[in-house]
């Protein structure tokens, strides 16, 4: 059978074979800023206008010609005759003529024929007068009319998932709508003749309530407003699956079914994705820990990715594979999991042979110090993902970590 | 003036002396699981149950006794019955003798008898018998019926914000509701004559779109689900602030005032907010950078935060201070802001006198390695917020930061 035939893949090698060809959504929409967030821009955002618009002050205090401030100190201040005053909002007609300075507040525009401002706490005011007590240089203390955007530019890149840290650009340039990608819809169907729903009566201690299809609903929705739908469970029967998963395929963009780890549900699972349509799997299996039993396919263009059922496997697989898959497919540009900073792991972490490794690690401070504990319980233990902050990726052919050094570390 | 003689603080005396004042919400509501990310624990979580609730199996193999295997090898095989097969599920009743050995799947009933799986990669089937080519330990590759939750244990603190992560634990229990926090409704006023609607046409230069109000609630609500809202833009006019404050006041929990950097226009927000109630003003300012001109007040208990206008400073300002009072508020256990890890910085920070420093950086990667290059133009600069990834923070007192260290990176 072919699928015997197929290898573990290496995460590399996922990310440079099975990634590239998830084929972005293409569809647009428009919506308002103020919805905008998680949305991918569709297109380059280009300014209309400069901003600020106007030589701009950005402390209280003189507008001045700065030359005429040169040498100034506080043994021996400039003397400048008062000009006039630069209310806040106001567009100034007036121009400064060589030796005088006119007041200007915080945002205030600077007036023609001055090119700098010298702060409120370095002058002096006598009636007429201004003393000047520090030398200032063209361009001090103020923001010329393009310098934070330059009509034209590119402010944000299609691509780019937005966040809300980008909207005061948007609200300063006066952008309403943006065009921005549909969302993929996932479907999520359940495996397993163990799996119960997670609110009835469990009847045999045996059974196992589903947690992996409804945490991953939660996860997608909220950390990245995918429009997730949780399907339907189903127990380990090839033609049930079949159906189940014939419907997904024809309703969503994508398909995730939360297995079954062992070998005989694993294979069903395999088998109903070849029988499905081409390519069918990819890869069966990955060369991480944990999230091994991980299946890679595609129906007719549509990605289909078999999760271990092992909460903490599903997770750490869904977080290296699934997302980046989704992201790629709303076509963001950057979609790979990135790590946000180095930390020192407090103990020692032996590897894996052969297998790049996703240590689950809880953050603490010590003597200030930002340090990572390694969670070496069972992956099989679902208080796992309560007590980890994220993980620490050890690659393959790495041998281990020893305890003090430094790890980057990806934020769960 | 009272206001004159207060002192500007340092961020740590903010956390000290201002943040324990925040008081608490203690209204409560009972959620379901599926709407709960993003709101604050009210009680602590017991579970009812053991997790996995039975010995289970957490590998494809065959259960064993496991001194049947002892000295076990592939040259020395040990050679036990085929006593039965465990179905996923299957609440086991036989019990395995000694020598014999149970097929078990991975989740499945290790039976009463055995006390160990070996993985199936070790064994080899011959009809009845079954080899064993690997001795284990008592224990080995199961989770015993309480390893992972004991009934009784609290699984989440009262007090934590829940996360994606948390919902498998949730409900793998079983959990079908949680009393929270009830969230702080936020009201946002931008002052100044300077500013406009962001959707307006622009009647001069030098109108600026208000963009932090705006920007805010949309940071709020995605980030932490707060029920902010943004009220008014007021002009600067003491009596008509003082007439939407007090609105303010009657209506939500905590006041926020973009602001108005100027000294004037700063007097006005301080001055109206010492005669709303009392303490009025706890703190004119701050000493970091950017975010100076932070204005922390309490009107009757509740917080009434005054941010600088100055994009740049506002969102520093909101993420040092306004957030952790309103995480405190909402009853969050840990509410001040955690570094994710420790960045290389690829320039020489310079530092400022007095002021504890939180540099905009932009995180890269070069040769393997995360760096931090620190954004040095003007704060004023709006495009600031969309290059930098987050903040490195510079302590008062710290002598600056060369290219080439580690310092600890805060994500925006």
């Amino acid at each position: 059978m072919r699928i015997e035939k197929l290898k573990f893949a290496t995460v590399e090698e996922i990310y440079q074979n099975y990634l590239p060809l998830v084929k972005p959504i293409t569809d647009t929409l428009e919506i308002f800023v103020e919805q905008s967030v998680n949305f991918v821009l569709a297109q380059d955002l280009i300014s209309e206008e400069d901003l600020p618009g106007f030589k701009k002050s950005i402390v209280d205090g003189y507008a001045v010609n700065s030359h005429d401030t040169k040498g100034a100190s506080m043994n021996n201040p400039a003397l400048l005759e008062f000009a006039f005053e630069v209310k806040i909002g106001e567009e100034v007609v007036q121009k400064l003529k060589p030796a005088q300075a006119a007041w200007v507040p915080t945002g205030g525009m600077v007036p023609e024929g001055a090119d700098a401002v010298v702060m409120v706490e370095h002058t002096q005011r006598f009636g007429n007068l201004v003393e000047i007590m520090k030398s200032v240089a063209p361009g001090e203390n103020l923001l010329k009319a393009n310098e934070d955007v330059k009509k034209g530019q590119v402010v944000l890149r299609k691509g780019t998932r937005i966040q809300p840290k980008y909207l005061n650009i948007l609200y300063s340039l006066g952008i309403e709508k943006l065009l921005v990608y549909r969302k993929p819809k996932v479907a999520i169907v359940s495996t397993g003749d163990e799996i119960v729903e997670p609110f009835v009566k469990v009847k045999k201690v045996t059974q196992v309530r589903d947690s992996n299809s409804y945490a991953l609903v939660c996860w997608l929705k909220n950390q990245f407003g995918f429009e997730a739908k949780r399907v339907a469970h189903v127990r380990d029967d090839e033609a049930e699956l079949t159906k189940v998963l014939n419907q997904c395929l024809n309703e969503y963009d994508a398909v995730v079914i939360s297995g079954g780890s062992s070998i005989g549900v694993r294979d069903i699972t395999a088998k109903v994705i070849e029988k499905l349509g081409k390519p069918g799997v990819v890869y069966h299996g990955a060369m991480i820990q944990p999230g091994k039993p991980t299946i890679f396919g595609f129906v007719d263009e549509k990605p289909i990715l078999g999760l271990p059922g092992n909460p903490v496997s599903f997770t750490v697989s869904a977080y290296v594979f699934l997302i980046p898959v989704l992201r790629k497919m709303e076509g963001e540009e950057e979609y790979l999991p990135k790590p946000c900073g180095k930390v020192k792991v407090k103990k020692n972490i032996p590897s894996v042979q052969g297998r790049e490794q996703f240590i689950r690690v809880k953050l603490t401070f010590e003597e200030g110090e930002l340090m990572a504990e390694p969670l070496f319980s069972e992956s099989a233990s679902i208080t796992n993902l309560v007590q980890a902050d994220g993980f620490v990726r050890i690659p393959r052919g790495v041998e281990g970590v020893y305890a003090g050094e430094y790890v980057e570390f990806y934020k769960l």
